[in-house]
């Protein structure tokens, strides 16, 4: 059988990847796949640079339509990233018939409701391993691997940018601002790093999630959204000492009333395989009724990594484009016409549990204060760490941190508890709140 | 459409988990399957156990042909276990037409070339991730979620009772008679635990696993096994000195001339995510050329982990039963016309890195000598730890510990070089070997 034709729109990192990773395992992947796969057409605005990586006999042309409307093309890969025309894009090689093999976590984030309505009505698969913890195949694990289950939460170190500033803030007591500048000079942060350093990348990414482990729409606008910019070498310090580590957690979880969908950073306990999770590397836990706590761990990001899960579709594709629809696994887990209502619930209905950090006046009687308002409105507290006035601000000090981690409770509540304690007297600066996952 | 009938041969724990499973999540399972997977029928010895499990509504019979004869059964799980009636059993489905779904590690493991070519000529599939680590959908990551990786090499904790054994020991400083006995009073280990602390059923996970990595057939009767039972608490006390912990590792392993496949007791350094896999818990770690190092884990053993893997194998088989077999994954990763011829290597061509104990004489010269030998045969020192005498063998004591680290060289080169240690008027008592693994 002659190999099946491939076109790749943009050829930068990911896209160099996937391209060199086919040249060099194509015998392996054919026999594998049981017939060849080549990128045989390359759109790129910088037609040399693309030329200058796949060398003669590969068609490269400026215009991403010309590869969508030959009709020897198969299989349009998208690496060009972006809600603009990589939406225009996708939608339009679905019209025409075209498999699509994605990264995009940004467009199937916000537009994958309409992209697979699209695709299913003509028939067409729309595949986007990539688009979740590079070459950690977790799409796959969700969608078919943990398909017995009834998945109840969902918890990720999915970006690696901030994961690497985390564990550097970690490992030499730095703070965010400096270890952000030293993440960009080698290349882990970008020079816009917004997207990461805010949570936004992780976001799209555990809206994906929980689109296929609940059976629910992508619904990224409803999802809470915190990033690292104002964590302090302290908060990290002061985690350790109670025997934490803070990660910026993507998390999707069952709850009564709807679904969880939040990314913040997360106090976590150290002896979880999780919280060991160290540099640009990234992990999913995923808790299922029947498997209980499974984790997957790998390079979230990078060229050759995100070239796995791309190439990985590919295979998936190249086997399953010609059968029937129903032989092929639903886009978001679940067939088209059982999805679930479920709604993402507001932020003050979460569950979690909570470290907080203040600063307090050193004189009798505060720490009485502060836990009898926790306890009226119901918040029991699971450990207290109260420095000695002198270790934290030297002689003459009139002022100390206290450190208070607390049981689960309602967001909301614990949003009204925060304004009673702030209004203290005694409470003598803004109250730091990290939330706290036991992962159990 | 009407639900896919399914005969299920032997309801034990996992038959058990499986019913119970499917049937409390049958609805989220149909929504994704896009159609009912229901247990019709059940044959076990004890009927009235079985009975008792499924209540009134499902067939029951003591003989297992019952089942595979019955038209209305499209798929046969097998979970009797063991290379004898099992055998049988399966073969005699695949010739009635029926898919199979079988978590019978020991019988893949042995005859799985020919279950498989017997499954391809008759256009029906065998399914088997419940075979190799429980829960843990690691067969599916290596043949689809990976497909696009030259697979460099795969290291596992893939027997929960061991790892149990091991944690133990490391925990509480106990040996292996002891713990082995706490682990069979807390059902962590059978009554005759021989196919676990022997290594055998690692090695029968090892050997699916290095067919699928590298498209060789599955080839038990080649793989080195060695179990725990010779660990003593000094070696796991004397490699956390050194930064190690001992595990239970299948290991698999492209080489210049071959595959290594081998499963024994293997010092891993202690910050590897791998080495902190305690308790009963399973985690495999592949490294992948393109994706670089992956891990997986999770429960590998028990009622519903298993019967989580055995229905992911059901709702795949339910997707794909009526699809044309070049639709279908192929058994073993690689298309059977594909395969490699590469040689499973002999262990004295296996290179790796090694830990040596040996009591020897407290005098001048001895570890000149020790080191002498190994340096002679091209063997070079990673690290050496010498007790002074009087620790380890109180005041007047007239020998010691030494321990050394080498770096790698063939295990044919390191038997050589025992022996010469051995001969030596120095060294007092049996040296202790154990092999290392980095995994980087």
């Amino acid at each position: 059988m002659k190999p099946i034709q491939v076109g790749l729109l943009g050829i930068g990192t990911v896209g160099s990847g996937t391209f060199n990773v086919l040249q060099r395992n194509q015998e392996e992947i054919r026999r594998r796949a049981g017939r060849g796969i080549q990128i045989t057409m390359v759109a790129d605005l910088d037609v040399a640079r693309a030329r200058a990586v796949v060398g003669e006999g590969v068609a490269v042309v400026s215009d991403a339509r010309e590869v969508i409307a030959n009709p020897d093309i198969d299989i349009v890969i998208e690496l060009i990233g972006g809600y603009g025309i990589a939406k225009a894009l996708v939608m339009e090689a679905i019209s025409a018939g075209k498999h699509v093999v994605t990264a995009n976590k940004a467009l199937l984030a916000v537009h994958g409701t309409e992209i697979f309505a699209a695709a299913s009505a003509r028939g067409v698969i729309v595949a986007f391993e990539a688009a979740v913890a590079g070459g950690i195949p977790i799409i796959k694990a969700l969608r078919e691997g943990l398909s017995a289950n009834h998945i109840e939460w969902i918890a990720g170190i999915i970006n690696g940018t901030t994961n690497f500033i985390l564990s550097e803030m970690r490992d030499k007591g730095l703070d965010f601002e400096v270890v952000l500048k030293e993440a960009q000079r080698l290349g882990y942060a970008e020079a816009d790093p917004t997207f990461d350093i805010e949570g936004v990348d992780a976001a799209h990414k555990a809206t994906i999630m929980s689109a296929i482990a609940f059976g629910i729409p992508v619904q990224f606008d409803k999802a809470h959204v915190e990033g690292i910019t104002k964590l302090s070498a302290t908060d990290i310090r002061y985690a350790e000492q109670l025997g934490y580590r803070i990660k910026l957690l993507g998390i999707t979880k069952r709850a009564p009333k709807g679904i969880e969908l939040r990314v913040h950073p997360s106090l976590v306990p150290a002896k979880r395989l999780l919280a060991n999770v160290e540099g640009a590397m990234n992990a999913v836990v995923v808790h299922g009724d029947a498997v209980g706590t499974t984790l997957y761990y790998g390079k979230g990001a990078g060229s050759e990594p995100t070239a796995s899960a791309v190439i990985a579709d590919l295979v998936d594709v190249t086997r399953l484009h010609t059968a029937d629809p129903h032989h092929r696994v639903p886009h978001l887990a679940f067939q088209p016409d059982a999805m679930s209502d479920l709604p993402v619930l507001p932020m003050s209905e979460v569950v979690t549990s909570y470290y907080l950090r203040m600063r307090v006046a050193d004189e009798a009687g505060v720490l009485a204060k502060v836990t009898g308002v926790l306890a009226l409105n119901g918040i029991s507290i699971d450990a207290v760490l109260q420095r000695e006035a002198d270790e934290v601000g030297g002689e003459g000090a009139t002022s100390t941190d206290l450190i208070i981690l607390t049981h689960d409770t309602r967001e909301g509540t614990m949003d009204k508890v925060l304004a009673e304690l702030q209004a203290l007297p005694t409470v003598l600066s803004p109250i730091v709140r990290i939330r706290k996952e036991e992962l159990r």
